[in-house]
């Protein structure tokens, strides 16, 4: 076994590597046809492994055959390979890809890529690493830790919960009868609304087109009917949604104001009360998606439809993960008490609770003050790497383009001129190790093949630069094989 | 405002504490009518309280009406209370409670419980602090910190994910073609599956009768109809489930084989043989709630149906919930691929991922033997407490009495003789500071009005003997009482 040479840094498990090399060596004849194999203690100390990854391997071995356990006497190679399919896969009595539903083939970027706009994450490199290793250690010595490990509330960390309700009490988003659950993130108050409205009713919730996959797909897994509507740079067509209104009777709206996702569009301060007096006229519910408008890095902030809304039709949605560590799952919902009890109801059957410890490691991190100060630096960082794209969207990109110009966020949205479209440029890009999310990713109804997102704030200025000079330069190059007509994808 | 005085250990929020220690001053006339209250800041710094703290009150104390503000001017008492209807709920447009489906009302108990039966948790006191302190920093502190706090994977921590499927292996309960996936506990992958087997199409589930209420709820919700099937100690009835598929034809089965919840019942060796065979013959899907297997304190253990199936039918749902720390949220779920890729996928929709920080957590736990030897413990401490509640279960129950005898897990189930039903003992025994669930609790389409469930793990053998001491003075003082006839409650 001495020629078994394992990479502990490969993507493949060790037990797979293993089992993959005693295989080689049987075919090659290195290891012969009814050999005893060494015991699996004998072997991990020989090789420097884990029994347990052994003992994996040699598993793994005797299910497709090759190796034969006999009690007390040791694993041997088999005499011949033996007919797989009739000792394991004849019984299967189920047809899996018949019973349930059809998988979303979703695409894997083959190649390597080195400068991604596809990503709107913040890159690892900027987490505040040291003061979240502090805090975290003041959260796991405390005296809560006991607390933190016992089972929790579907509402919420208690501390958590009462911290976020003062905070948003003091800032004008409460209302009088509101209240506050904790989720894994915005994703997962979407499922609860989601299913707490539609249920497979078939009533009409509005969404923005384009908008990120996620929302489609949880109101079109609970049911709902999808409709969308519009965007400009200033953020949702409202005469487009007044005639969905008339039309449709719609049940809920789900937006997101402040640097949408793709577009980084905003709606202006008109526009808000607007929606807002639409909204309360038709007894539209609104989901207000704000996990971004911290992140503004010029012009002035602007309240959110919670804050203009009296009439309290506004359900609030934020989170932690886009404005801290978006590993750790914690968001919150802020409405009425009627909305908060049925999400609780549904959180329980669905999870029971958040996890606790990123719950209570992030109240620290807010209370301490070190979320405010990573915020700051988060926006400093932020506004030169927004005027690096925008310089070089006016650079690089070919003649005719538009962009969108956000004050914010982690995005923003192109339009390139006929005859080009996103998927070719990509296709021509990713051989060169830039990506981007073209337009129809973020399709609901319309279709977007000129549009592509570009994502920002997890690359520096240098990357942006580089990557968009690639960009640039492949656009100039590929008008020919761009005029193909390209259907649109979703 | 110095006769102010909060309590900062309430269950109360400090800013309400505030807010209504104002409203009393006022009402009293210690504050007068058109008083300007202290800036925030000067407030805050006069109670020792954080500034957001006293805003927080004055906003809830503006809402209410009784502050107003004036801008430059500071906070007034208002000359009179100002009618809130008018001003903030004459403007609400919707109607929850009508647009929303109804609330489960869901018992709270009212007194003050020093003994309880009801919850099914190990006490906090035998959690491994120490070693969850310890390890927890090397996590922390680890190079792998930055990764765990960037966005994750559907499927789970890679890391984890890698050290489940190969201990799986190792210990038989993979078969070629199957795969793992982490979920925030055994509760979301039993969501994850109502969603992808049922979805609204009525096919039928077939779950345990009694059994714990996440179990129906949460396959209720997703539109299946629920068949139930009843138990002995033995487990589930497997003649009365033959009949079952014969008429309705349904399509999953969630079973408990081991020290099911509420009723401690666990299948022998035959039944699980005979169960797989019955799942082969028919294509039904078996679900393998599996989260209790391993505190076995007695007896042989025995294998799962997962390691039994040879036909790929059983999807295998396990936890660390039970056997480490309730409040991070860690199970998994292994099932042939055509399932796994369609949970993550719903998965993704949900909650995008697990939170990564418990992930990282409970993988050193499990790595570095700790939670091998905190199992161990747990053992031992059940085992003392298992045959206290036996003992005291044969010394303090009312003659005609009958209760299961599991050798392991955290209950057991107790038929109490006619005429004594549940509900009332129960209401006898609160008042003394005992409580339990009664078995109507757990029921799915049979009423259980004689029987209860005793939670035992977490509850030391002199709470226990002192517990059951008086639920079994209360049995004897009142059999007048409990011939009064009660409907099931379920």
């Amino acid at each position: 076994m001495s020629q078994i040479d394992l990479d502990p840094n490969s993507d493949v498990p060790l037990y797979k590597q293993l089992a993959e090399s005693v295989r080689t060596l049987v075919d090659r004849g290195a290891i012969e046809r009814g050999e005893r194999l060494p015991a699996t203690r004998e072997l991990a100390g020989l090789l420097g492994l884990n029994r347990t990854t052994v003992s994996a391997a040699y598993a793994m071995l005797e299910q497709s055959g090759l190796l034969e356990g006999h009690v007390g006497r040791g694993s041997f190679i088999a005499k011949s390979d033996r007919p797989l399919a009739l000792t394991s896969l004849a019984a299967r009595s189920i047809d899996w890809e018949h019973l349930l539903p059809p998988l979303e083939s979703l695409s894997v970027p083959a190649r390597k890529i080195s400068i991604s706009f596809a990503s709107s994450c913040p890159a690892g490199e900027a987490f505040p690493l040291a003061e979240f290793r502090r805090l975290s250690k003041e959260v796991i010595d405390s005296p809560e830790a006991a607390q933190i490990l016992q089972l929790g509330s579907p509402h919420g960390y208690p501390p958590l919960r009462r911290y976020l309700l003062e905070n948003a009490l003091a800032a004008g988003m409460v209302l009088p009868g509101d209240d506050l659950i904790v989720t894994n993130g915005c994703q997962q108050a979407l499922d609860l609304i989601a299913r707490l409205f539609f249920n497979g009713n078939g009533r009409g919730v509005v969404i923005e087109d384009p908008v990120y996959r996620g929302v489609v797909r949880v109101f079109a897994r609970a049911g709902a009917t999808v409709l969308s509507v519009p965007l400009d740079e200033s953020g949702i067509d409202l005469n487009a949604l007044q005639e969905l209104i008339h039309q449709h009777r719609p049940r809920l709206l789900v937006v997101t104001p402040s640097f949408q996702n793709p577009t980084g569009a905003t709606l202006p301060l008109e526009r808000r009360k607007r929606l807002v007096d639409l909204a309360q006229r038709h007894g539209l519910v609104l989901v207000e998606n704000d996990i971004c408008s911290e992140l503004r890095y010029e012009g002035k902030s602007l309240p959110t439809l919670k804050q203009l809304d009296e009439s309290g039709s506004t359900i609030l949605l934020r989170s932690y993960s886009k404005i801290s560590f978006p590993g750790l799952r914690v968001g919150w919902a802020i409405a009425p008490r009627p909305v908060i009890a049925r999400m609780a109801e549904a959180k329980q059957t669905s999870d029971l609770h958040s996890d606790q410890l990123s719950q209570a490691v992030l109240l620290r991190f807010a209370e301490s003050g070190e979320l405010a100060r990573h915020l700051d630096l988060t926006r400093r960082v932020g506004a030169e790497r927004l005027s690096s794209i925008l310089r070089c969207c006016a650079r690089y990109l070919p003649a005719g383009s538009r962009f969108t110009r956000p004050e914010g966020g982690m995005s923003l949205w192109v339009d390139l001129p006929a005859p080009f479209t996103a998927e070719t440029l990509l296709s021509r890009v990713e051989q060169r190790g830039v990506d981007f999310l073209p337009g129809n990713f973020f399709s609901v109804q319309r279709s977007h093949p000129r549009a592509l997102r570009l994502s920002f704030g997890g690359l520096s200025p240098d990357q942006i630069s580089r990557g968009m000079q690639i960009l640039g330069e492949a656009a100039a190059s590929e008008p020919a094989a761009a005029l193909e007509p390209v259907a649109a994808s979703v």
